[in-house]
């Protein structure tokens, strides 16, 4: 079970409840939340927020791929996934992105996790753009935008 | 920066908001939360509930020992660790076990998520009856009390 989103900050706000919720059930013993958050410090540079943006539409594919991948890549079959990512302006301390996984067992749930977020960052199509203290900014190398 | 506690149902509940308060901080960038909840089967058995039992005292000093070891087995410096396990009664999906780490990287914080709950594991006194459908139920193998 999938649930996949970019969240539109400058429309609604990303919400732990709701994973918590989505991922429950008593088939899965282990349950393991992943929080992105941004950090105050980058490569010695004062950081004060970060502004994403995304190929919606190509993000959501890459998340449903990566999910796909797993019952045969990991042979996890029994899963719940739940990640969303946001888009838009994020201050210090909030989150950009919440992967939300639930198994049986938690070698399965902890391999399934960490994954999960290494692909995302090597493929989908985000990209930051970090403020600093210095009233500076800079877009950051992303992924780029690929048929895959 | 350690929270280490025994959450007696009886008394009180246990609450992830807690712990995602705890860990929260604009030095860190990845935050791990892991929860151990009740599963219906185990072992090809019908399982109802789980009642856990612990020797607190020697539980908080394992939890203690295991988070002070992370700065030199881990090499991880940086970090907020938030742990609390259940006594008590405690049904089907719900929590008995939640261990929450926040660290500057997100390689860190895995492997002191597992690191924490493989070692709890391994050597905390706590013990766990199972509660079957057929009314039946069955104190499992836990860890002995040990002065380390």
């Amino acid at each position: 079970m999938l649930h996949a989103k970019i969240i539109d900050l400058s429309k609604e706000k990303i919400k732990s409840e709701n994973a918590e919720e989505f991922i429950a059930s008593s088939k899965f013993g282990a349950s393991i939340i992943f929080y992105g958050t941004v950090r105050e410090n980058n490569e010695n540079k004062k950081v004060t927020g970060i502004t994403y943006d995304s190929h919606d539409e190509l993000v959501i594919k890459s998340f449903k791929e990566i999910y796909n991948e797993t019952d045969q890549k990991l042979n996890i079959k029994e899963k719940s996934v739940y990640i969303e990512h946001v888009k838009g302006y994020v201050g210090l301390g909030e989150i950009s992105i919440i992967i939300a996984v639930a198994c049986p067992h938690r070698v399965e749930a902890y391999d399934l996790s960490r994954y999960i977020i290494e692909e995302i960052k090597k493929r989908s199509p985000i990209w930051k753009k970090e403020h600093y203290k210095n009233k500076e900014s800079e877009w950051l190398k992303g992924n780029p935008i690929q048929a895959n």
